[in-house]
């Protein structure tokens, strides 16, 4: 674990450097709303989206340059969606790694335009030739971008969670609502590191099944988190989804089940990267911090 | 202005249409979201962007399917704008088009969820290869599209519309204001059609500046029918801008002079298009119709 940690936070960090980079700088009178911008996709996080798309890009040995820029722009797009959700008109929270939700530290009108902007940058940064010298590989991943993270995607899963449904989903409708809420973008970030490093469908599938396996182990961490942890570990509310009365995995499952399957997906997820032998280690280590991490 | 009307009608129920063709159908559990997209897409309007899309490729012979890809993935990303801004935590409209607006009808969540929807199918449709078979082109619509809504554009023009200051704003920080909440997706529009029909520098600067033109006269009109026009002739409310206390174009030049400059704006905008000579008809006239439009 203490080699997933190190490599987690140097990816980390450069993600940082990048996306204080590519955000427009505060120095205009809209300068709020940048400032907002800048405020939800700087403030840290475990960045395990683009550390997923740096780590499936070197697989392929594809420049870290290029990776970075895609996973920036990812990032953007989870910031983007963590301010929306935030907000009081959904899951209305507060608390956001620790710090006040940029609705509370503004208001909602900034964290709507905040988000808007965050999202739309994003695609304005996979479409740059800094992010990959071949257009097609560019449009591809702004095309892959789009559907995971649309309506059919990670907005769709929102609007499920949001549902008045919701409190009485079965397990395949929990399911169903994690693979596009929080599935989608996971899935695309690995799908993005394959995209960029030109893998031949057999390699696209294992990064597809890896990721949707660790997708809903997060998940169901998640929950698990919810029940068990504490909002200074987690850095946000805890209890919320079971006090809301909604239908979570560890409520349809109970506590040792859930964390019997989350195991069981973690086993599965390492598997799914075998043809990578050696050269996978990390993401294989990547599924064991999604399972142990406290946050 | 009958022709321009005439053509206008044509173009936009193209636009409709193929609005309709490239919105997800309404048939998943997540169906009430792509039901708010699909109410707020093809709830008609003007499509005015779609047609300057349409009409300045029409300059280039650029095939109709191509621009009409472009045409609706802009208005895609206008009724975004429209169903955020209508919020209550923006500039809380219940009317649009003479209906009810998204969140009236629905809630702000789903309103919110539909908007980010919008935009990020929008970012799909242009990536596409239907879109234009040129993958640079492909890749210049997106890079546009991205800097005019974003936070150096559309985003930025509506938060500084919802800015502390937006009250006592000189005509120099009107205009500024409207070059980027209004004007930026305008001048997208014109500058599309020219990305479309790979344009000379100098056919892509006079589209430029016709559209600035139009896009400050457009503005112009609409503050000039916030307190001329009623709320039958324009189908949404009147006076709104006035009794906010908002610092307008009339407000600041009073009515004579405001309709002044907008003639003015109109005239120069014609002469843009010089370079085009007859081929250029239709888009004179739509300067004019920019200027006479009752809603």
């Amino acid at each position: 674990m203490q080699d997933i940690k190190k490599a987690l936070t140097a990816r980390a960090d450069a993600v940082e450097a990048r996306l204080d980079a590519l955000l427009p700088p505060i120095s205009t009178p809209e300068g709020e709303v940048v400032e907002a911008m800048r405020y939800s996709a700087l403030g840290g996080g475990k960045r395990l989206r683009p550390f997923l798309v740096m780590e499936t890009a070197a697989l392929f040995d594809v420049e870290d340059d290029y990776a970075l820029e895609v996973a920036a722009a990812l990032e953007m797009v989870h910031c983007y969606s963590l301010v929306h959700d935030d907000l009081p008109a959904m899951d209305d929270s507060d608390l956001r790694r620790g710090r006040e939700t940029v609705h509370k530290k503004w208001d909602d009108a900034t964290a709507i335009l905040a988000g808007d902007g965050l999202l739309t940058e994003a695609f304005g940064v996979l479409a740059d030739s800094k992010t990959h010298p071949d257009a097609e590989v560019r449009l591809k991943l702004i095309t892959g971008l789009a559907a995971a993270a649309g309506s059919a995607g990670m907005v769709g899963g929102q609007m499920i969670d949001l549902s008045p449904n919701r409190a009485n989903l079965d397990l395949k409708g929990i399911t169903r609502l994690q693979d596009l809420k929080t599935g989608a973008l996971i899935c695309y970030a690995c799908e993005a590191g394959a995209i960029l490093g030109k893998a031949t469908s057999e390699e696209l599938k294992a990064l597809r099944l890896y990721a949707k396996d660790i997708g809903l182990a997060f998940q169901i961490v998640d929950d698990l988190l919810d029940h068990e942890g504490t909002p200074e570990e987690t850095g946000k509310p805890t209890g919320v989804d079971f006090d809301a009365g909604k239908a979570t995995f560890v409520g349809q499952l109970g506590l040792n089940a859930a964390r019997a399957k989350a195991e069981e997906l973690i086993c599965s997820a390492k598997s799914r990267l075998d043809i990578f032998a050696g050269k996978a280690q990390l993401l294989r280590d990547t599924a064991t911090f999604v399972l142990e991490r406290r946050s």
